[in-house]
């Protein structure tokens, strides 16, 4: 259903906004990508509620005003068109996954844009953590409850990263000082505890790739709100394809907590 | 206009809750203590993003349901009575300072838990950062202006401690790790740069106490939301008074990102 694009690793985030049409993992690198949700603001109080009772899946890094496709983390970015592919709802249920959102988008639309583990995979990667997955990492279907916020509800999604014994700790620390990106993981070990039986088959993304000795991390995932439309099933709303993130001009570092002076 | 009351230390976050009148600085140690206020639901939307939108200032802990005076942060609490002493405040004018609140509660009033700096005294000194400052910290109206939401906007608040230079750097690097409780400073040095003209007459609480090599050290402040009501001017609110907070059932710790494992 995606046509993947063969992307120059220099392409800055405007270029990537305006060329990319596949996933985006790995291109613009050092900068933030962002999970899209766009919600009728009759629903809008519901989905910010929501975000605040479950910062870890919904880290909001910003909101747009109702109607307006822009965002303070991409000033010359148009939101209706710069994500490299949509999903479309209604009642719950997928209705189309066009490359333009412009003919669904409404008036009354407020977009919100959430943290990615994107974000954090880079610092990961630069405390000598090594990264297992391919192109996209694997997410599942938990069997937690998000806290529910008005007519939204729904389970939480994490993503797995396979990761050295050796070198859980240092994940943990790394990540927890990215709280607007997911922060630390929500569980580290057996997969049954959250309902998962069997990791080879996530429910989105590629399958794992371990290494002797390593051990599944699991941390809160930017899907959550899928699950969460799928479950609630409001009439309408609009959100980036699963890996088609939306480039912001952000730089990661601005996540950082500790390396911001 | 407050009556002190003399706590015996070892109270804990309920007995607090039921028995104190005056500030609560000090009392229940360990335990964290939360600003109040509370919106109508008509309101509640501009107040949740303007929080999003300054989450320095205004780190929210908890939101509360329509006319729900319970909060997860104190299961057993009653927002309506277990604030020392509250503002009731019609059109951005205060004109009442009760100790209960029930007779002003509305149902349709939402309320916002946000965080203190109380929280992060308690991890400063621990870290050897001495606070000169006696009961009240001092609270300075700033020239910076908050990003606004809706029909909220106002100038941001902060507290200030006066700080050892040699310690400056533990002091951002030990709040940094408590994004929840108003994070790193927002400004450190010449309080000109906030339009602080004389930090002898703060806009709320005491006067500062300096010592030879001391730095003025600047946070944002959860009276932030009170000063906005006066700049915004909504139908109506009830704040907590400052220095009288809603002491919680969540020990301090858990706001501090590098300590939760």
């Amino acid at each position: 259903m995606t046509q993947e694009t063969t992307q120059v690793s220099h392409d800055g985030p405007a270029e990537v906004r305006a060329r990319a049409t596949g996933p985006t993992a790995g291109l613009a690198p050092g900068y933030t990508q962002a999970n899209l949700i766009a919600v009728p603001r009759d629903l809008a109080y519901d989905m910010l509620l929501f975000a605040q009772r479950n910062p870890k899946p919904c880290p909001v890094l910003d909101v747009s005003d109702p109607g307006s496709p822009r965002t303070v983390l991409a000033p010359d970015a148009d939101l209706r068109t710069d994500v490299p592919r949509y999903r479309v709802w209604r009642d719950g249920t997928l209705v189309d996954e066009p490359t333009d959102a412009t003919p669904h988008w409404r008036d009354d639309l407020v977009a919100f844009l959430i943290g990615c583990s994107f974000t954090f995979e880079a610092a990961l990667v630069a405390a000598g953590v090594p990264l297992r997955h391919g192109r996209n990492v694997p997410m599942y279907v938990t069997n937690r409850e998000c806290r529910p916020a008005g007519r939204l509800h729904g389970p939480m999604v994490v993503s797995l990263r396979m990761i050295p014994e050796s070198l859980v700790d240092t994940a943990i620390r790394v990540t927890a000082l990215m709280p607007a990106v997911h922060g630390s993981p929500v569980h580290v070990g057996d997969p049954g505890a959250l309902g998962i039986a069997d990791l080879a088959t996530p429910d989105f993304g590629d399958a794992p790739v371990a290494e002797p000795g390593d051990v599944p991390v699991f941390w809160a995932c930017g899907v959550t709100p899928q699950a969460v439309l799928m479950a609630s099933r409001p009439p309408f709303a609009i959100t980036h394809a699963p890996g088609h993130m939306f480039v912001t001009d952000v730089e990661d570092s601005e996540y950082q907590l500790l390396s911001q002076r």
